[in-house]
């Protein structure tokens, strides 16, 4: 298996001159092949035996967005870059202060801490020829004059050119784990995409930031009108999951707080408004704990819409089946989970909406292959591009992330003793948590298996969501950074400054 | 002059609800406009005496730009919001430690610390009526159908809109503080404004940042051929003065660190050249400064490219005479000020391009009106706006806050005593620093009147210059932020994430 790959394999290093240093070991090495930088991929990147494996990353972004803090980003309780982890920490060696290790290894090893990343989309998947076409995700490059020529490089030679394309490239794997999550849901309601405001991404924060701030500013010149100030700060929200929620109770602490220091007639101007279809908010958590929220929403003076349908977006505008036109300065849609083209072109059209967005894998992580529909030994689907047959697991970062935990404990003991551990995957559930604003949150314990059952609300709950977050947050400078931008903001206010 | 105004000033507080609070030393307190948010506007904003002057701001941005870690910014040694500082924290109160003293000062003087800033650009003004005429810098709000009433409303009845207009709005004044600063200098390139960045806002910074990342990723496809690489990986500015130097020693910290750790083989490919018309480059700075730069930078590896001329930029390409066709990743372009087009509209044709970019004024920076060749006494003009007649000074952000300090002294003791304090202004030189890169930096003493004389270079100078900064930047919020920046990105590297 290794010998047809090894050429292309000892190409990865991008220190042409350190060949010589190449030990058998290195070219021995397998390439695993990692499409999607998200709670699943950044976890296998982060943890995976970099001695045992060269490691290529695909990934449309070169960091990892650690989603539970964007809510907090996108009204400035905490700063962009708190929220995100470069997948270059690991590519093409780790920080400095691990040059020693690094040495060590390589005398050992050859150059073993060697990872490439590549920024890019996948675009097609040949699982018969264990081949990988992806298209570059930053800009074109057009300077006057000058062509492609074919084939590579000497930069990253273990990538090649798709001929007819000059843009496209090829890559092969030895082992192949696709990551790559999916995409949000709109249902298809025409303008969404043009027109709102989706949270998965740090760029999603930070639009959402400057326009709220850009709607007080509009809303403070003085040639506009009260009606028009009133629209401008008419904020909806749509989607009651934790993300709808989370955002609201975050705009409404930068309401009550900031906002409403520094622009004290706007901010009494501004609503929040939370739509769903469904009846409650928060609908996979315990029923009192929805209650909970419910009433504190209500309390604090935000409007829940539940049982409502929006038709259609336009700019500024949308209309809702239940109360007609309804004007907005800023639209946050967040209503789950749409196919990834990738995931999608790989299934076609399938009937079941869930396993249509969807690849299914048995209960090791290996995808099972429509045509022969046996597990592939050497691809495995994890987070919201996977399903596992038999089993009805939640579409969440805590999902995702234990299935790369157990994905990077099978490749590393696999290359280790050369055979495959054939446990299968187990889902621990460690409860959900939500913050719903004002320094309280909500946490479900009531499904989880160990420690105590139960559910907490308020203050403690919130604590406790703080904490989570901060162990969570995986760098030690972000581990710095979050309690600092906590604390300075809490002493000082966040910052109002638009750009 | 009070009785004119004074029904239009007491409109200035947005809480209808304290009108029957305001006492008559409230409405007698007179209007101080202040334009421009700069070094000099910033700078009076933050000191005036809030409790005898009603003070509205009107600046493009909401924000205070700390100039000189502009560059840092740039790469990421700081992050954005540690070198920006809110004007909305002086308005319509200050934060929230200083409430006890806020209601205190409510008590004795109505309502004093209510301050108003408008996001806009003044247009034109009417030095006879003490009017100004101005455009709101947010983005144009259209709501179907609704249209703008004729005059004010309820939130800033201070302003009244200009009839025949439903975007301008007219503000009057008592006194008026005109810090719009200059722009940047093209000396009519063609094509500067369209594809170089220039570095004067956090905007700017921002984009900058964005863009040596992209090229990076850019050249990091392995689609591109290495002729391409070279050219994406060619950086370049013009431009010798301090910003241009600051910034090529920050990128090339840049490029020899993170970049190198992380792309290594993309790193050895990139360049930095340093292009001037003038034959040195820090033409300001002592002889022996210059020539220790100029050596540091040639032993960087940085090109130092004097007596060239860009004669225009394309889409990442320049012509420059000397050396033809140059293609470039990114171009930073910082060649001096350019007349405000404000204080181009005052000012009209002149010859000389010096008094054609400023207001003159007299000693104690009253504008000398055009008209009457007579200073107005409720007329200011600071920073780069300014120019003093008979007194050269250089056009820095130390004369700038210097005059704003000198300004707020006068203004305050204005109010005071009723009298005007007629003691000039007088420049106190402190020195220059630059950062040459590699923790070192140029401090030039030769020309300061208080203090030792003298010059120092190297990492005593580079202390001085960090300790510089620090002591200047002015919100404790930002005291904590800076050095914690330097400490995390000293230890963990500058966060590459391209978002």
């Amino acid at each position: 298996m290794l010998s047809v790959h090894r050429a292309v394999v000892t190409g990865t290093r991008a220190h042409t001159g350190t060949r010589t240093l190449f030990s058998s070991a290195y070219q021995a090495k397998q390439r695993l092949v990692i499409l999607g930088s998200g709670w699943g991929g950044y976890e296998i990147l982060r943890a995976i035996d970099k001695k045992r494996w060269n490691v290529i990353i695909v990934s449309p972004s070169n960091y990892f967005n650690f989603t539970p803090l964007l809510a907090s980003c996108s009204v400035g309780t905490l700063e962009f870059r708190a929220a995100v982890e470069p997948v270059r920490r690991y590519t093409p060696d780790v920080v400095s202060i691990l040059t020693i290790q690094r040495i060590m290894a390589a005398c050992i090893y050859g150059y073993p801490l060697q990872q490439v990343s590549y920024t890019a989309w996948c675009d097609s998947i040949d699982f018969k020829h264990k081949k990988l076409i992806c298209m570059p995700a930053t800009a074109p490059v057009n300077f006057h004059g000058t062509k492609n020529p074919p084939g590579g490089s000497d930069v990253n030679e273990s990538a090649s050119s798709v001929s007819g394309s000059s843009e496209k490239f090829q890559l092969t794997y030895d082992k192949l784990v696709i990551a790559v999550g999916a995409y949000n849901q709109t249902f298809n309601v025409p303008g969404v995409k043009e027109h709102a405001h989706f949270l998965k991404d740090i760029r999603d924060a930070r639009a959402i930031r400057t326009r709220i701030l850009e709607c007080f500013e509009q809303a403070n010149q003085p040639t506009i009108t009260d009606a028009d100030r009133r629209k401008l700060l008419n904020f909806c929200i749509v989607g009651g999951g934790p993300t709808g929620v989370e955002f609201a109770a975050e705009l409404h602490d930068f309401l009550h707080s900031d906002l409403a220091r520094h622009y004290p007639a706007l901010a009494r101007m501004a609503k929040i408004n939370l739509y769903d279809v469904a009846p409650v908010i928060l609908g996979g958590f315990d029923t009192g704990l929805q209650e909970y929220a419910t009433s504190k929403f209500k309390r604090e003076g935000i409007r829940l819409l539940t049982q409502h349908h929006v038709e259609r977006v336009e700019a500024g505008r949308m209309y809702v089946t239940e109360e007609g036109e309804v004007d907005f300065g800023l639209l946050v849609w967040s209503t789950g989970l749409a196919p990834n083209p990738l995931i999608q072109s790989i299934t076609e059209a399938k009937k079941d909406e869930r396993t249509k967005r969807s690849l299914v894998t048995n209960g090791t992580l290996n995808v099972v292959m429509k045509d022969t529909n046996a597990p592939d030994p050497d691809v495995f689907a994890i987070g919201d591009a996977a399903l596992i047959q038999d089993q009805a697991l939640p579409a969440t970062a805590q999902v995702a992330n234990q299935q790369a935990k157990y994905l990077t404990r099978r490749l590393n003991r696999l290359v280790r003793s050369g055979r495959v551990d054939e446990a299968p995957f187990k889902f621990h559930n460690a409860g959900s948590l939500a913050y719903v604003g004002d320094w309280e949150a909500i946490f479900d314990r009531t499904k989880v298996e160990k420690g105590p059952k139960g559910k907490e609300t308020g203050r403690l709950a919130w604590l406790l969501w703080r904490s989570a977050y901060f162990t969570k947050t995986l760098s030690v400078r972000n581990k710095i950074l979050v309690p600092m931008y906590w604390f300075l903001n809490w002493i000082f206010g966040r910052d109002l400054s638009r750009f």
